[in-house]
C-alpha cells in the first residue's frame, strides 16, 4: 500500500464541507479505489465552531488559506474559497509554484487565469484539476480529456447553470413570470442574493470558455464568448415555444468550423422531445460531438453539496493514483490561437415575437423585410386577437444568417405599427 | 517528448480496421493529447487484400495474432477478433503475461474471463482496457472507475444493446411486428444472421455484469444475471405502453442493497417523457446512481465502427499517458463476494395483459386472485371490443413482490376464460 496523500481544504462552506463528508463517508471504498489512504490534515476556514454537519475533528485548523500551503507535509490543497482574483488565485498559484496539487471547483478562476495557473502546474509537475467546476457532478472535462480523446471535437454545447435551468423550469411548471420565479429560487437557495452572475449568462460562459478550450485545443478565450441571459423571458415567449414543439433553454454552445470558434451564451428554443429539451430544474447535460464518436450526452446534477463534492473527491482520487496530465490536455504553450468566429456569421433558425398594432399592411410589411434580407419563413402564429388588444405575430425563420437578421430587426423595430422591440430567441437543433 | 507507444492490432473487421481509422485521421491531435506518438507497427488478418477503407502500408502483416505477442517491440495489443474463447482469449493471456497493455472490445470475454486476466494484468503490470466493451463510444467504465469514484453506487440500469433499441424503435415507428423488423435489421446489417446473442438479452447481461462489478466492487458474476429478451414483444404491449404513457425498452438493471446484488435484464415499460425513454434507435444510455452525486446519465452511440473505435483509441491513449490502473478498479483480490438477491425478492410495478373471452366472472376471477396474492391494482384498461373477438385486458400494478405477481400469473393462466399466457412486462421508474 502506498504512503497516505495528504490534502488540506481551503474554506469550508457548501463545497468544502461537503467534500468533507464524502471523504469521510466512503473513506473505505475510496482508500480500496486509490490503493491509499486520503487524509484530510488540515482546514482553513473563518468560523471553526460552526455546525457544519460533519465532524472537522483531528485535523490542524489554520483561520489563514496561506497558512495551508506552508506545511510541508500536504501533498493537495482543494480550494473552495471561490472568487476570480484575491485569497483564492494567490492560494492557487503558491501551491502550485510549491509542486503541491490542486483540485478546484472555482470556475471563474479557470475561465480567467486557468492558462496561467496550468503553466505553474506544468512546471512544477502537479497537477490542477477542475472537474466540479463545469457541471458540478457530470465528469465532463474527463470526458473531454480522456474518454473521448480519440476525437476531433467540432461542437461542445450544454445546460451548464442549474440555476437558470432551475427558473426556467419553475418559470413554466407555475406561470409565473421571470421576476416572481427569482425571488422564489433566492429564497430557497437556488440563486445568489445577487443573482447577476447566473442569470446574465457569465457562470455558463465561464464554463463555455473552459470546455472549448479543453475539446479544440485552444487558447482559453473567456471575452470571445457572446453572452446573453435570462430576464428576458416572458411566459408569453414559453406558450409560443410549446405550441411550436419548443422548450426554451439557456444554452452554452461552442463549434468550430472553418471560420474559427464561435462561443455563445443565449436563450434558445430546443425541441421538448430532444435529450436537452428534457433536462429540467437544476439538472445539468452536456453533449459533445466527436467526429468519431458522434454525439454524446453527459447528464447530472449541475450543483449542490453531493454533486460538487463528488466531482472534486473524483479528481483527488485520480490524483492519488498517479494520474498527472497537462491540466488543458496539451501543455499550454502548444495551445492554438483559432480564429474568432462572429456572432454575425452564425447561421441558425429563429424565432421572433413581434407586438403589433392591428391595422392593414403590418404584415406586409415585416415580410417584406424578411425578404429583402433574404430570411425564408419557416411557420406563422398570430395569438386569437380580442378588441382593442395587441395582436401578437410569431415567425419561425428557415436558417438564415444572424446579420440578416439582426438588419431584419432593425428595419422592423423602426415600424411604426411595431410597438414592442422584437422579441428573437434561437431555435438549436441539438 | 517520450518515446511512441507501440501497438498491433490483432483482427482488421470493423472494430480495428475503425480504431486503424481514427489512429490515422486523428495522429497529429492524437500525439499532442498524449505527448507521444502512437505507431501501429503491425496487424493480423486472414485477408490482406480486403479493401477497407484505409490504408494499411507500413505495418508488419502476420497471419496468425499469437505472432504480434512475440515481437518484442510491441508494447500494446489491441484484440478485435471476438468470442469468448479461443484464440481472442489465449492472445488476451499471453500478451498480458508477457507485459502487453491489451485494448479490447470483447465483452463476452471480459465478462467471462475478465477476472482471470485481470489478475494477469495486476501480476505483470500491464493494462486491461475495455471501455469500448461497454455501451460502444459511450465513456462508462471510465465514468465509473475514475469520475464517479467518489461515490458509494447503489444502482446501475441501461439500454445496453443497440440492436435491440434499434429492433423496439423501429417497430414501434413503423407499426411492424418483430421477426418483420428483425429480417430488416438483418438486412442493413444491424442484427447478426444468428441474431439470438443480441435479441434474447445476452449480449446485455454480459455488459450488465461488468459494469456490476465495477459499480459495487463485487466479483464478476455472469450466471447470477436474470435475463429475458424481446422475442415476445408485440405491437399490442407497444400500444398499451402508449396509452398508460410508457415505452417499451429492453433494460439491464442491477441493484445493491441489504438484501444483495440483483443483475437483471428484461423488457421495460419506462415513461415516454424519460431520459431513457427517449433513447432510440441504436443510442445506448447508461444511468449510474451514486450517494453523492445522485443520478448520472451517459448516453451515445452503442455500437458502429466510429462510436467503437473512440473507445478503444481513448483507452489507448489512456495506456500511452501512463494511466495503468486495475482492471476493475480494485485488486480482484479484494472484490467482494457480495449475495445474490433473486428475482423473486424483486419490487417492482407490472403491467399485465390478458385475453380473454367475454363471458361474465372472468374479471372477478381475475381481480380475486390478485386480492389473494396481496396486489394493488394501478390502472386498468380494456379495449374496445368488437362481436366474437377476443378481449384484451391489461392492469397495472402498484408495487408488489415478484414472487407475489408469479403466483398470480400462475393461478390466471390456470383460468379457463383466459385464452393466451399472460404478458407481464415490468415497469421502471428510472
Amino acid at each position: 500500500m502506498n504512503k497516505p496523500l495528504n490534502i488540506a481544504i481551503a474554506g469550508l462552506g457548501t463545497v468544502g464541507a461537503g467534500t468533507l463528508k464524502v471523504l469521510r463517508r466512503n473513506a473505505g471504498l475510496i482508500e480500496a479505489r486509490c490503493g491509499r489512504k486520503i487524509n484530510v490534515i488540515a482546514v482553513s476556514s473563518r468560523d471553526k465552531g460552526k455546525d457544519r454537519g460533519v465532524d472537522v475533528s483531528g485535523m490542524k485548523w489554520v483561520s489563514s488559506a496561506s497558512d495551508l500551503v506552508k506545511m510541508p507535509e500536504v501533498d493537495l490543497v482543494v480550494e473552495t474559497i471561490g472568487g476570480v482574483d484575491g485569497v483564492a488565485r494567490s492560494l492557487v498559484e503558491s501551491a502550485l509554484n510549491a509542486g503541491k496539487h490542486v483540485v478546484t471547483a472555482n470556475k471563474a478562476l479557470i475561465a480567467h487565469h486557468g492558462l496561467e495557473l496550468a503553466k505553474i502546474a506544468e512546471k512544477s509537475g502537479a497537477m490542477l484539476a477542475y472537474e466540479a467546476a463545469v457541471a458540478g457532478g457530470v465528469p465532463i472535462i474527463k470526458g473531454l480529456r480522456e474518454g473521448l480523446a480519440a476525437n476531433r471535437f467540432h461542437k461542445v454545447a450544454g445546460i451548464l447553470n442549474g440555476t437558470c435551468n432551475f427558473i426556467l423550469t419553475s418559470m413554466w411548471n407555475k406561470h409565473q413570470d421571470f421576476a416572481t420565479v427569482l425571488a422564489e429560487a433566492q429564497r430557497i437557495g437556488y440563486a445568489e442574493a445577487d443573482p447577476a452572475f447566473d442569470i446574465d449568462g457569465i457562470d455558463t460562459a465561464h464554463k463555455l470558455a473552459i470546455i472549448t478550450s479543453l475539446a479544440y485545443g485552444c487558447l482559453l478565450n473567456i471575452d470571445a464568448v457572446y453572452v446573453e441571459g435570462i430576464r428576458n423571458i416572458s411566459i408569453l415567449d414559453m406558450e409560443f415555444a410549446d405550441q411550436l414543439g419548443y422548450v426554451i433553454k439557456l444554452l452554452g454552445i461552442s463549434t468550430h468550423t472553418s471560420e474559427g470558434v464561435l462561443q455563445r451564451v443565449h436563450p434558445c428554443m430546443v425541441a421538448k422531445m430532444s435529450t436537452i429539451g428534457r433536462v429540467s430544474d437544476a439538472y445539468n447535460a452536456v453533449i459533445v460531438e466527436g467526429d468519431a464518436v458522434g454525439q454524446v450526452t453527459f447528464e447530472g446534477k449541475g450543483a449542490g453539496e453531493g454533486a460538487t463534492a463528488s466531482s472534486v473527491v473524483g479528481d483527488i482520487i485520480d490524483i492519488a493514483r498517479g494520474g498527472i496530465y497537462k491540466p488543458f490536455t496539451i501543455p499550454v504553450a502548444a495551445l492554438e490561437k483559432l480564429p474568432v468566429a462572429t456572432m454575425d456569421s452564425l447561421k441558425a433558425s429563429y424565432y421572433v415575437r413581434l407586438a403589433v398594432v392591428d391595422k392593414p399592411g403590418v404584415l406586409a410589411a415585416i415580410t417584406s423585410i424578411f425578404r429583402d434580407e433574404g430570411i425564408s419563413m419557416c411557420s406563422f402564429l398570430q395569438n386569437s386577437r380580442k378588441p382593442d388588444e395587441t395582436v401578437q405575430v410569431v415567425i419561425t425563420t428557415h436558417e438564415t444568417l444572424e446579420l440578416s437578421m439582426r438588419n431584419a430587426l432593425k428595419s422592423i423595430a423602426a415600424l411604426g405599427s411595431v410597438i414592442e422591440p422584437p422579441h428573437m430567441i434561437r431555435i438549436e437543433n441539438l
